[in-house]
């Protein structure tokens, strides 16, 4: 098992990329090949003498998408990019998982043209792993679709259904629609006519949810329209920029509340971390013909290493496997 | 002026409604009508002897709106109903504006029915205050419809900028269209439609918004349809709930940590309340002939008299008659 890392994406390539790695193999065993210009890869391995030569190999791309690149374009011209080489190397076999923390839409174009989607599926979804007061939440589409149809939102439900048993371990994942409000009767008219084909599909389906329910884990499953979900992610995100930067100020008002800060410092990093969905091993690009993550442009070594690990699990639990069986099974 | 405050809304009617209403008189001189059962409402009255008995007065009304009930039904049936007959004085010109916090499909449905729309409005539209990193931001439509086109989203930008002008005191608002993406070109297709009708508004139109951009006070105004803004409303609610949960359990780790959280508490408290929009006075229903406020079901005293406050602020600066001459003059 091999997996593949666009060592040039995200604010801190390569260098917590080649870190992430080296991570993953000396805590997990796990091996990966580094995608990008080797120069810059092989200056940042040098740094760490004693890192596992064995599980790390450094395969050499000489462009690099950028975030303001346009996604579709870049992916057809920057040929010899990151994230189109570490997307072949998977495609022929050389590496069993890829993962960016890139531009987003770069690397869902690049898994979707050079890998293709799964037989049968319409429309791939990127999942956010949610934590929740109660574990994790999969929240999907967040965002790789601006509008969806009820079809649509019916595999999504089955493939964050998969996703939630092989990789979070949940025996039969309760599957909840998000709505404007919990009764059938509630939701536009995307969720109203997707309610009965959820309700018909045999999967665990619990109903309309609504916005607080996510982060409060009454579903392990939320599906929703991509437009809906990138909302929802990107509210989320800001909304712990907003709490902690105000908490910060709460604390400096005295040297009582300094000294306090100071005792729960730990405490609270943990808690700003639980929010960071990078800590979750990224998002897995579901619907994809293999396996696809998606890592967050703030990622560090850790979150790269979270990432390589959830990758390495989706592998190992043929998560891919499991999609194609039950979407054959469920006839979706 | 009076305010007709529906008593038997909310969780804790009549005693906080009351209360509240009673520190509105005292603190802001603001007069009030509390509708509902007399023998209840009087009981409570009867707790505070000090009260100012000229700025408060009671109209009974037998029946009460549940939570449970069917909006459009209890509004048709109960027509002695606390919410009913709060709305039959602002329309008979008993009061000049009506707060509730009971069933919010109730409160919306008797302002539509009983007050009507302001004449060119096709839709009215829940406002919600956000306290940002800045100040305030006002997001529209937070669930008072489950679709919307792309002129009730033009509708919606204009109300908004006048709630800005008038109430938050904002010269010239900042209007953004959420969306999934900054660019002109990314939003499903009800945003792609909306954003050249914005762009040639004359409003002052920022462009597109993301999810993060809320809280972070990036526009003052911030236009949604109402399915997306009753799950963002709904998903900080829940959000704001997991994470002080989970805070609790962080600083109950060790004694050191309780200590400090000691130190922080009511700093954390403040924190928490800047996240409760019924500290900002409800939320106003737009759209509506005459100033109509929903307040929060969990609504205490304090949230009461600042939305009688909001209430008799949106009258002084006639709110109405500036949203009807802002259509005419937009030609909306």
């Amino acid at each position: 098992m091999r997996i593949a890392v666009d060592a040039m994406g995200g604010d801190y390539a390569p260098q917590q990329a080649v870190l992430g790695s080296i991570m993953a193999a000396k805590e997990e065993k796990i091996a990966s090949v580094l995608v990008g210009r080797s120069e810059e890869i092989n200056r940042e391995l040098a740094q760490y003498e004693d890192y596992p030569q064995d599980l790390i190999t450094v395969q050499d791309a000489r462009e690099v998408v950028e975030f303001t690149d346009h996604p579709a374009m870049a992916v057809r011209k920057k040929r010899d990019s990151s994230i189109v080489v570490a997307n072949q190397l998977l495609k022929n076999g050389e590496a069993d998982a890829v993962i960016s923390a890139g531009n987003t839409g770069a690397a869902m174009t690049a898994s979707l043209f050079i890998l293709g989607r799964i037989p049968g599926i319409t429309r791939p979804a990127i999942a956010i792993p949610f934590p929740t007061v109660k574990g994790v939440t999969v929240l999907l589409d967040a965002g790789a679709n601006a509008e969806n149809d009820p079809q649509d939102l019916v595999q999504f439900a089955v493939m964050g259904t998969v996703y939630a048993t092989a990789i979070l371990g949940v025996a039969t994942p309760k599957v909840g629609l998000l709505s404007n409000g919990e009764e059938e009767t509630k939701g536009n008219k995307l969720v109203l006519e997707t309610y009965p084909l959820l309700k018909e599909s045999g999967l665990n389906f619990i109903g309309n949810v609504e916005g607080k329910d996510i982060l409060m884990g009454v579903a392990d499953v939320v599906v929703c329209d991509g437009f809906t979900g990138n909302i929802i992610l990107k509210f989320a995100e800001g909304m712990a920029s907003a709490l902690f930067q105000k908490m910060k100020e709460a604390f400096h008002q005295s040297t009582l509340t300094k000294l306090g800060a100071m005792a729960v410092k730990s405490g609270l990093k943990k808690l700003k971390a639980s929010f960071d969905y990078s800590e979750y091993g990224g998002a897995p690009l579901l619907g994809i013909n293999g396996v696809s993550i998606i890592s967050h442009g703030r990622s560090d070594a850790k979150a790269f290493k979270n990432a390589i690990k959830a990758a390495a699990n989706s592998v190992e639990q043929d998560m891919i496997g499991k999609i194609r069986a039950s979407l054959a099974k469920d006839g979706q």
